[in-house]
């Protein structure tokens, strides 16, 4: 469920964008009223405001806020301005163009394992449209050895997302997945291929018949090297796939308690969640640490920034 | 440009149903009035057939053909009468998933690099529907080491297909496709990576510098070693990406001139590429062979399945 909080009725796209016209004339700008309107509307609303912004004042509304604001709450209204597909593009671009000589294979596993097919189809479009290159070939460049064999798979694939279980695969493959990785086979061919081809749904059936034949789970089982990119990476993917609420539950954690702030992905995680599954999420983080994730990240935020993401946190 | 010949007006669904029904009815199947009417019909047309056949006399037309034709042209006509994405799942199921201890690879380079990524992708889409599988996955399972690692990139990638070229990056990738091949690089992952995930317009670029600075093609630097499976694997993407209408004329002379009759490789390009590009791959049959392709096929095949070869290369 999202956390996201439409008032209704909502005002129209026009009053939207002249409020906001409002909020950035005069002696510097309004930001409450900047998170009041845009903190509150979903993609296909912000894309009507960004478009009546165009035709009423003839300015990119996304260049305007950049002139507008700064700082943290800056960098989050640009990941929030945008729809799903087209912040998830920008999210890989950022990823896997940008200068930083170790780039962070996360934001890549958790777009084309969380998504849907569609989602993930729809993300690897826009990014085409934008970057006329496709995402495939960006992280094949852009990562090496095993982790690009198990990232440009992971892209690539249109995952079956129906429900069927075939339950001799699940056994065959839980057995192949422990193989695999009590030998150390080289560069793990048998788990990415199991991993970054097969339906949830099997994934799922072929998780519990490892847990049920081995006593523990693959995750654990991966966790043996914990400095090993490869390993961590596997982590990432199973996680995403079978349980991605607790995936970001503890992405959250790590951003806000247990590493002082890690600002970037805090973002990252409450922008991309808002209209998707952040009111689970925060279930999970409170179930976890006893305190809730709004009050934790009250804690660790300030000013705008702060307010901005207890908005779209549903506060 | 397709051979295709569809008759100016063209009767209804209704109508067609009809004189198929006459022409399965009766003593013996009217084989002749079959060909004259499926073999000039477009996809969208059959598709049509098939409906108005299902209600008017609650049977399956596909079904019925099956029962009243025999041989080759059976075998063509179950190819012909699904629309494109049908029958190139059709195609891959058969290819990944039959019995045949040695797949043939190259009905899968062709899907996966001859169709745009939108009719790829479509390919994709019917395969789920039908098989509750995804084509990766099922490609994965069916062939191993770096074959494998070639054709599940091929099916996995969307790849860009715009017409800007870097030309800085086709010098790059020129000298890395000349490295690694010169060096028989284990699993030629550079190789798989540059022909897997760029655009066909970068690819053409990339092998004009090859071909300018080493005074040689990638091909023929990948002929070497023609008992090689991934190398002859490689030779056919790169045709299939690049000069379509020559491999498929090779496939062809191969198929009818140079070792007896291949029907199932035949069947399979002329009826795939009836609707699409067979004119231009007559063309370049008469200019390598001094012989038309209709007279080549006529003399290799016999009745009904001449018949219908003949009229779907446009006689």
């Amino acid at each position: 469920m999202a956390s996201l909080k439409v008032p209704y009725p909502v005002p129209s796209p026009t009053e939207d964008a002249e409020s906001l016209r409002k909020a950035f004339e005069g002696w510097g700008t309004d930001e409450k009223s900047v998170i009041s309107i845009l903190a509150h509307r979903d993609a296909a609303q912000r894309m009507q405001i960004r478009l009546a912004y165009e035709e009423l004042y003839q300015q990119d509304l996304i260049k305007r806020l950049e002139s507008e604001l700064s700082g943290h709450f800056e960098k989050s209204m640009y990941r929030w301005i945008y729809g799903p597909a087209e912040r998830e593009a920008i999210l890989v671009y950022t990823e896997v163009r940008k200068a930083n000589p170790t780039p962070d294979p996360r934001p890549i596993i958790e777009i084309a394992c969380v998504s849907s097919p569609e989602e993930l189809l729809a993300v690897k479009k826009v990014y085409q449209l934008r970057y006329k290159h496709s995402v495939e070939e960006d992280v094949a460049v852009r990562f090496t050895g095993d982790l690009r064999k198990l990232l440009v798979a992971l892209v690539g694939t249109y995952r079956y997302s129906g429900g069927e279980i075939d339950t001799r695969l699940a056994h065959a493959e839980a057995k192949a997945l422990h193989d695999a990785i009590e030998e150390k086979a080289f560069g793990h061919e048998e788990v990415i291929r199991i991993l970054t081809t097969r339906s949830k749904a099997q994934l799922n059936a072929t998780f519990n018949c490892y847990k049920d034949e081995y006593g523990t789970t693959v995750n654990k089982s991966l966790s043996a090297d914990s400095e090993n990119e490869l390993f961590s990476a596997l982590r990432a993917t199973i996680r995403t796939l079978t349980s991605p609420s607790k995936y970001f539950e503890k992405l959250l954690r790590n951003a806000i308690i247990n590493h002082g702030t890690d600002e970037g992905t805090l973002t990252r995680v409450i922008v991309s969640r808002a209209e998707k599954d952040l009111q689970e999420i925060k279930e999970v983080f409170f179930k976890r640490n006893n305190v809730p994730l709004t009050h934790a990240v009250a804690k660790e935020t300030s000013r705008d920034y702060k307010a901005f993401l207890l908005a779209l946190l549903g506060n």
